[in-house]
């Protein structure tokens, strides 16, 4: 699944190819955003052929989550966690989201990402249109419900609303709630705006 | 209920003396935070009495609301929107947020807040003890529920995240949604979390 990995073991230019790449894909999202970022373009920032690029990086998505070290894999989110019976949705993503938030270092760059995101227009454009692309389409699919890209989008805010006062704000007493608390309440507010 | 507007007219002081109040003010709160703030320090700071200062400027609320053109009264949005029936609280709260930030006067101050506590540790601590203080603890010994100040602050942190994503970020096709089809999905998300 993860193409850096893959390209650091086995690419003939080793870690200064791998590095040019991920720095021209930096680059090359900053300056187009991600819906309008080209494989292609990024090839020819790196000086690299662009087939070999799709062999060690794979697709757009695995370059983007590779470059900006984004921890969290929104096609397997929409496959896994949003598949499987819609009345239950809200419950499975607020225990996929807490149950991240709660590993260590997932935190840790979580929380660099919705820092520099808060601080910069361009980047938070640049996660939303990730997000837009990648998740909320294929999630809005799923739902059998009346203006579901609305409701997807609702259920985002929602929970970036969560992470920001548990885990950036620290609000008392949210913030030291066990998870088993936090999951059930996220849940029924996801459940809510959903399919409610 | 405007301390300011009253200041402004009837002080003897008139406009020094109380932008000497706001200016002391704002330097006990961001010194000492919203809790630990005292009026006594703030009248010291401004060169004024502690009664006259009590007397213009009412409650600590009134004064930090007037200090940081804070646009929303915590205090009644206890009162009046909080009350009422618990089975329908979701929907007032999401009538009435939308509502205020609709309205582009202010819309513009909530902006200003919501930017610069993003930005600041400290500011955001500041709006933090305020609303616990005056918001939390009234509105959650209305709601009977098992751990009610969890539930409030998840709520709030709904709110934030919706407020973030539609009016800050402006994430479509959520930024573009007209109020009606907005308040609906946001109340069923609170209602799902303040009392479900």
């Amino acid at each position: 699944m993860d193409g850096g990995t893959k390209a650091r073991g086995r690419r003939p230019g080793g870690e200064d190819t791998r590095g040019a790449v991920l720095a021209a894909a930096r680059a090359e999202f900053a300056a187009r955003g991600y819906q309008r970022a080209s494989m292609r373009a990024i090839a020819r920032g790196a000086g690299v052929d662009a087939a070999l690029l799709h062999h060690y990086f794979g697709t757009k998505d695995r370059l983007f989550m590779a470059a900006l070290e984004f921890p969290l894999d929104p096609r397997a989110v929409a496959e896994n966690v949003f598949a499987g019976d819609p009345a239950t949705v809200g419950e499975r993503v607020a225990g996929f989201v807490v149950g991240m938030w709660e590993r260590p270092e997932v935190r840790e760059r979580l929380l660099a990402l919705v820092r520099t995101a808060a601080t910069s227009e361009e980047v938070a454009a640049l996660m939303r249109g990730f997000m837009v692309a990648e998740l909320v389409g294929r999630v809005a699919s799923r739902l059998e419900v009346a203006e579901p890209e609305l409701r997807v989008e609702m259920a985002m805010s929602q929970i970036i609303g969560l992470a920001m006062a548990r885990y950036v704000i620290a609000v008392e007493p949210l913030a030291s709630a066990p998870p088993e608390a936090v999951v059930p309440l996220l849940g029924r507010a996801l459940q809510g705006c959903l399919t409610g």
